[in-house]
């Protein structure tokens, strides 16, 4: 519908993720009325990105380095490896400043229907980082979500028999969260993981 | 939270409107991930329209010429104009194919609160093409919202006592809408501006 250029934007920028077509276009004309400066920002952030981020040897989190921020840092333990699905739950998780061990980044999870098996993830670099006998203790915090489930299930299974302590991240209840609003399988799994309270 | 280059590329696009810090996050992951070519066609959309894209001369819409495409059309009327406040909207307008005039973009609405005022807007641009007489029907296509009304009630002030047929357009129920979920003003609307069906 648009001249040349704003159209090839418009198209370009619909093509992101959760960005529709009437966003694409919000956005474009945002960009044809800034400063010039702006745009140049977003130019170079692009090409920075793609040029310099590449992902950790070890662990597989964005990084700029050779090995991430993670698993150069000698003061964190390296009896403890943490699995996620994507470098995003990395920085969800270094928030809560409750880990301090290692990570393993699998690049996504089990889902048949999007024909993700286990050989699509990074399971082989996680079994080369065990085979050293230094980790005694792996956390499976992939989403708590069908895919999620079933990659931990399948991990667990193979890592058991290791030796290895393995756990889950707890379901329940969102701390802040209404009761009455919880859907009924959080709700189960919550009273499923009830914990008692001593005297 | 992130290296160097992803913060930077999330913090970048957080600036756009409509993207929020997780939409950012989200879409620089993806852009992380794709093939480097996409990432490349969307920073030569984004060069190309801040070098190619200007405003027409004539009615202030988005052209990669000295004039627009419509401007540019001998074929369209030169009698009526019709005043849009966004280059959006003339898209908007020319996917009904419900007109065949040309355009005046204003480039807003008048907004005392944003501190926009009838200057900050192409009206003396309109007043030049109206001084050669050759037009002699404004359709007022400002948006239906408080501001667009003021600029509408303002310029049809302005434009009346030239001598000129003057038309906003038509307010009332959206057409595929559900009456019972029509806001009272717009169904207010409706009932004044009913038409009478002829037997």
């Amino acid at each position: 519908m648009y001249e040349g250029a704003v159209q090839d934007l418009i198209d370009e920028l619909g093509r992101l993720p959760g960005v529709g077509p009437k966003s694409a276009q919000r956005i474009a004309f945002h960009l044809l009325a800034v400063d010039p400066v702006e745009v140049r920002r977003l130019v170079d952030a692009l090409t920075e990105v793609k040029a310099r981020v590449r992902f950790c040897d070890v662990c597989g989190n964005v990084t700029q380095e050779e090995t991430c921020r993670v698993c150069r840092d000698p003061r964190r333990s390296t009896t403890v490896i943490c699995v996620v699905e994507e470098p995003k739950d990395v920085v969800a998780i270094e928030r809560t400043r409750e880990f301090r061990g290692k990570y393993h980044v699998l690049g996504g999870a089990i889902n048949p229907i999007a024909g993700v098996g286990p050989d699509d993830l990074r399971i082989k670099e996680l079994l080369t980082r065990l085979a050293s006998g230094e980790v005694t203790e792996v956390i499976l915090a992939t989403d708590p979500n069908v895919e999620g489930e079933a990659t931990s299930t399948y991990l667990a299974r193979m890592l058991l028999p290791m030796g290895l302590t393995v756990s889950r991240l707890a379901s329940g209840l969102p701390v802040g969260g209404d009761l009455e609003y919880a859907d009924e399988v959080t709700l189960g799994r919550a009273f499923e993981g009830r914990r008692r309270i001593n005297a």
